[in-house]
């Protein structure tokens, strides 16, 4: 199924056909596919080029380490995204490597690494659904994660499938039209709370 | 300039031709341009959709407005940050607008949007830079910023310039190639540190 954006703007296809769904089709990520999901990730900025993303991945190719990661989901994620042919990990390191001070970016760097994954998945047919409900300590158990590694959230990697794969109350919100916040509410000029012009003579 | 991401799989376009330049070219952003990338951040996803980022922007046509954000800058970055047409200040709200409770995925989330914000200006031919040296004290002041809100980085926006218009020792740091760790430190299997085997049978 579709999704987009509901914007006039001429925003890259891209993002404007993005969207997180919940129902995946029956079919396998090419491992190559997968490389070069990582590869954006990979050439994401980040600060003093510290790259503090560390992913864990697995696929259904491997149906106990994709059960493994299934089980660290909080259950209503576990519902879908146990359909999905690839889950990953999402974790930071929190610490600089080279003077071991805490890295203040590192989440923010992580999320830039996914905008990058996501968009590179976009471009080849595929969709990312981002999850925060995630149980970290259980997580953190099963795979030996280190103290020192923050375990952010997970993703599940697809096919976007029909709706009517869901179960009904799932479907619904699938089918719901994407709704964002205006701009003037999120950018603006001069002073806190001020919105930025953004017609006429700007 | 072009410093393209040194990479031999067949990455998108946008992901590997972008970088981080300081050398900025005397060229306005059409406003429109600066529509559309704000769209695209509004477009990204984030946890109970809760668009988190807050963005203040200022551009070289409003000289004073500019004066104001690049002086919110490290000594470092107003060197260069002053030539840049547009600066952004990226910013989150710490908590969830409906139950007040702490949104630990903010700062993901605005770099998810800081990524999609940047995937649209590669598009357009624009470069961005993010600054996580910024006078935070000075900038929650300068714009009257609340305290619920996290003030995380700062952004240079424009058309990348020749290296030569940089003082000669961030010329030489502009067209030194970029560097990555490899994907075996970045993505794992079954195991924290067990890197995922990226060739043969996978």
């Amino acid at each position: 199924m579709e999704n987009p954006a509901n914007t006039e703007l001429k925003l890259l296809d891209l993002l404007r056909t993005r969207y997180s769904p919940r129902a995946f089709a029956d079919r396998p990520v090419d491992a190559g596919d997968l490389d070069l999901l990582f590869e954006a990730a990979r050439w994401a900025p980040s600060c003093f080029n510290e790259q503090p993303w560390r992913f864990i991945v697995a696929t259904r190719e491997d149906p106990e380490a994709h059960a493994t990661l299934n089980a660290g989901l909080a259950e209503s994620n576990q519902l879908w995204a146990s359909k999905a042919p690839v889950l990953l990990l999402c974790t930071t390191r929190s610490t600089f490597a080279k003077n071991g001070k805490p890295n203040a970016l590192a989440e923010h760097d992580l999320g830039l690494a996914m905008g990058n994954l996501t968009a590179q998945a976009t471009a080849l047919g595929l969709s990312v659904h981002m999850m925060a409900g995630i149980n970290r300590d259980q997580l953190r158990a099963s795979y030996g994660i280190p103290e020192d590694v923050a375990i952010i959230c997970a993703a599940a990697v697809g096919y976007a499938g029909p709706a009517d794969l869901l179960p009904e109350a799932l479907a619904e919100r699938e089918r719901a039209p994407r709704v964002r916040k205006p701009q003037a509410e999120l950018v603006f000029s001069g002073r806190w709370g001020a919105p930025r012009s953004v017609d006429g003579d700007r």
